[in-house]
């Protein structure tokens, strides 16, 4: 079996080269957030999500062309979401993935234009598909849902920034599971729910990858709050121990590494036994589950 | 015949309080982003692009609530825009219609977010209407390519703000022209091109109004830059002579107000004949664009 750190990159390879022709470079004073828009979009990334749509498109035969334009959809409302909560409004971060975040690069004026154009190009990507209508707009109303401001990452990002975490409360557990259901589960969720939409899933088939997803969301956010505890900076690529700096609460601080620890491995194993009515197929997304609990970045 | 401001006043007290059930006061933290949105679609606003996308699609014959969901999605994107135009970033101004500021009322993290949120359920609200699905996604590709950074109203924002007007180059007045076909141009063609969308209109009609669209968002723009120099600040609800302290041109500062005033006029005679074909049906329409040469605000 091939390391899954060895598929993920020729992917994100592959899926760079595709969502590049989406926004071309082109040296014009209109293009000005246009060019930034290219810019973040383009900086590296490990492409989680779009990789994660296209396994799960996979499970039901469609094929690569047919899943990209969500794929690339997905992956410009994570990327505008990034430019946003990097200015210095929000997080205040100068680096992203070793490079000068978008406000850095351009200027706060152009981030906030390059991010409200990957959000409104998001949407023009998929209506503009080739896929039948029907499909477009379910994943268009999924897309804008699971990204907005009632239910979605918007409300994430908002519970993240406005609830005191700090406070001793009974439902501070609560409080961060919310959080990052919202705020990076959502995302996570979207694909795996795309991905059998495509695919014309069973409603059975969709409720199974709908609790693999929200499975590996909370794994995944909690080797987050790992890694920013014992992360090597060089390596994960952002600023880490921000959450203890800023008196942050988050798995890690409530739980403990140990623990925290414990609790991704049991989610991933859980969510890897509901990917067996999926056969061989779905040897990707498993590889990828058991990866979550090892990254280092 | 009744005065077009009030049949203005009428529709816009209708239309607030439709578009208010679309976004609900809750309170909870979660919602916070929720509650800016609801305080900046709610404040005043003379509703100009709903009240022409229903008034073009009344010509076809479409009823209120059909043309409804359109209506407030065009709206929030409008809204959404002054929200981030406002930022300290971009324009930075404290006051909007009379009142603070998106970022003055509430901080400028949620107003980004806000922003955001408006923007991404816009799309939303015209996913989930009771249209059919070809519709749906029509005006789905048009609402992102109108607002959007390529040729939309984004792109117009970046050449409001990084060209440099001042300097003296004989394609001034087009670069003026450029900026405001595509900064406030688009989202005053987006409701006559949806009206004649919602109203499956004959490609010549869709034409026809097309150019009217474009000729009524001229005038806008020179009776704003008018309104500019002349008008009464406490009348027109914002900060005013701001392109002249900022040493930017625009139609007056290019034509002087005399022939801005005459170019405005025959750019709306132009318009309001070809509304002919239409009938009595156009007699809103025709006044409105009579107005734009006598507004106060």
């Amino acid at each position: 079996m091939s390391d899954i750190r060895e598929v993920l990159l020729n992917y994100s390879n592959k899926f760079n080269q595709d969502i590049e022709k989406y926004i071309p470079q082109i040296d014009s004073p209109q293009y000005r957030a246009v060019n930034a828009m290219r810019y973040s979009l383009l900086n590296g990334g490990k492409r989680l999500r779009p990789f994660l749509l296209h396994e799960t498109a996979s499970l039901f035969d469609v094929d690569y062309n047919t899943a990209l334009p969500v794929a690339v959809a997905l992956e410009m409302i994570h990327t505008y979401s990034l430019i946003h909560d990097d200015l210095p409004a929000m997080d205040n971060d100068d680096m992203r993935r070793g490079k000068p975040t978008c406000h850095k690069a351009y200027d706060e004026a152009t981030a906030i234009l390059a991010g409200d154009g990957l959000l409104t190009y998001a949407f023009e990507v998929i209506s503009t598909s080739s896929l039948i209508d029907s499909k477009k707009v379910e994943l268009i109303t999924l897309l804008s849902q699971y990204s907005g401001a009632f239910n979605g990452m918007i409300a994430g990002q908002v519970l993240d920034m406005y609830t005191d975490k700090n406070e001793i409360t009974s439902n501070q557990e609560d409080i961060i599971k919310q959080t990052q259901a919202l705020k990076t589960g959502c995302l996570l969720r979207y694909p795996c729910i795309a991905g059998a939409i495509l695919g014309d899933s069973s409603k059975e088939e969709r409720e199974i990858l709908n609790t693999f997803a929200k499975n590996i969301g909370i794994a995944f956010q909690i080797t987050d709050d790992i890694l920013d505890v014992e992360g090597d900076e060089k390596v994960v690529g952002k600023t880490l121990k921000k959450d203890k700096a800023q008196h942050k609460l988050n798995f890690v601080s409530i739980y403990g590494v140990e623990k925290a620890r414990e609790k991704a491995t049991s989610l991933i194993t859980e969510a890897i036994d509901l990917l067996n009515i999926f056969g061989s197929k779905a040897e990707n997304m498993k590889s990828l589950s058991r990866y979550f609990l090892t990254r280092k970045y």
